[in-house]
């Protein structure tokens, strides 16, 4: 079967389906858009960034947030949507150049998605889109409210790889990253910041109890000591954090020769428990670390496209001088 | 490790993890609750059944089916609460002895959900709860809008167990269901209900489109041809369905004794395509059946055990006098 290379000049997607192309309407079922209902080269066009999380409300909070940060203005009495609405199954805005989109929990939930968003950028005649996922993670050896960044992803038993079912027989998949960008993000954290962060490997699993090691799931069959030789055992194999996702993003991106990013804030130390026990308030502080760092991100390579005016739809002169009339505007609000 | 055995005083989940019963305080993260927090015997000490599937609106469409069927009454003046609202997680209601939660999409989601329902009812007290997922499937030589029972779940290379990688070592858990539970349902359906009804073995995977051997995906390394000896494979074998949730739901009731079911319908015949083509509204329809199923289920068992006084908070004296005041009540209200 032939492959589809980087080269190609219709996609930057490798190893695209080849039925895709020959579908006169493919529904993209999950996200309540399809190819034969949608316009999605008018409508997605111009997606540069696809930045996916768990819930709907965290992408729904990143919308607002990436909104004010690269200065996009909806049109005057318009407010986001939630363009997969009528799945019932995700949630995902648009906001200029970014889309924000939920993932729910584990590796299948993620896969789905990325199927569907991966033939979204094909249909939307997207080229080389960056691809991010900002998510929680237990650390393992790091405290609560730091942040992570994913230089490969294993699975539960240390594969570097995703094994895959595919017509009955197992398909390994690398769980590959890009290098370079996640340089670059780590290369975006100022000693002012109030996280660490650190870059390393990600153990991805099928699931957040036995799983991964905790003593407080429905079943455990192992003790205390067994628990701690288990997670001294991968630290010094270089695993520094845990989560559910990783793997089939890494997977499905380094398939697809699209650059992604996993990028995590710990909830916890695993080394020194299992319960999730910081306050909601300081748990949705730390939940905004990853946005904060993609944001800076996203806002660096539009300015460098010089591509404020894009994302801002036009309206929007300097980036700088717009934040200077909020902060001014919100100072004479707050001291009235 | 000592187990904790059928005949427990305390509780009727067997292989409970001994830690639990020693924490002062369990968060149950993703439910937003906590025995520390809640009471939780006085909150769900009731519960005789629980109800899980997909997504949170067709969870809370069952909640109001279920309190219609089992002539459930809220204190005048209330209404249903997402209880686990504030986990961003999964939606949860209750409605007498019923409880409606979704399990979100891939067996990573239904499993952290089973770990902390399973953990609920041991510290609500429930003794010998009923579980259920319903769900939506595709039909290995069965049409659209029917219903399959599972009889026991597969994964993606036909092993009959789920394979968890615990502590670095694969664990393997059968993925039985409870046959007489399943027997009991399938002799609910009628000649007069729109549905056929099935029962056999669902093979449940990690992923919807290279692992159900959809052409769909992003990803195709395969013909058309070596998909339909798939599915003709697996057919022969007695896989009637697909779906992605039934072998964790399936492995993990039978790990803890608790009665479980997974009642799907049919979206589609994947003998004949890929894509869910159905209208929307046929589909809304479809998602029904298995509600409907399941409702007669729990109506049965709750007269049976002249349950309809404390279903129905010991406002309601007759459930057939329910239905005829409320039929009245609704061709005077068309009629005016």
């Amino acid at each position: 079967m032939e492959l589809v290379s980087c080269g190609d000049e219709e996609t930057t997607i490798t190893r695209l389906n080849p039925h895709v192309r020959e579908m006169t309407s493919d529904i993209l079922y999950h996200l309540a858009l399809g190819s034969g209902s949608h316009d999605l080269h008018a409508m997605f066009g111009d997606v540069k960034f696809v930045c996916m999380g768990g819930t709907p409300r965290r992408m729904e909070q990143f919308a607002h947030f990436i909104m004010k940060e690269i200065g996009y203005q909806l049109p005057t009495g318009a407010q986001l949507l939630d363009i997969s609405l009528h799945s019932y199954r995700y949630s995902m805005f648009k906001v200029g150049p970014v889309l924000s989109v939920s993932h729910g929990m584990g590796m299948p939930s993620v896969g789905i998605l990325l199927h569907e968003m991966i033939k979204l950028m094909y249909h939307a005649r997207v080229k080389n889109p960056t691809f991010f996922r900002l998510g929680t993670c237990g650390g393992i050896g790091i405290d609560g409210g730091n942040l992570v960044i994913t230089e490969s992803a294993v699975d539960g038993l240390m594969n570097p790889y995703l094994e895959q079912a595919i017509l009955g027989e197992i398909q390994k998949r690398p769980g590959l990253l890009d290098p370079e960008l996640a340089a670059e993000l780590k290369a975006l954290s100022t000693p002012e910041d109030p996280w660490q962060i650190y870059s390393g490997k990600t153990m991805c699993t099928t699931d957040f109890y036995e799983g991964q090691g905790r003593l407080d799931g429905a079943f455990c069959d192992y003790t205390e000591e067994d628990k701690f030789d288990f997670l001294r055992k991968i630290h010094a194999e270089g695993i520094i954090n845990m989560e559910m996702e990783s793997l089939m993003f890494a997977a499905l991106c380094h398939h697809a020769g699209i650059r992604g990013a996993v990028i995590c804030v710990t909830l916890l130390n695993r080394m020194k428990g299992d319960q999730v026990t910081a306050e909601k308030s300081q748990q949705m502080e730390w939940q905004e670390y990853p946005q904060r760092l993609v944001a800076r991100y996203i806002r660096q390579q539009l300015e460098a496209a010089d591509g404020v005016g894009s994302g801002a739809g036009g309206l929007i002169r300097s980036l700088s001088q717009l934040h200077l009339t909020r902060q001014t505007s919100e100072q004479f609000a707050s001291s009235e």
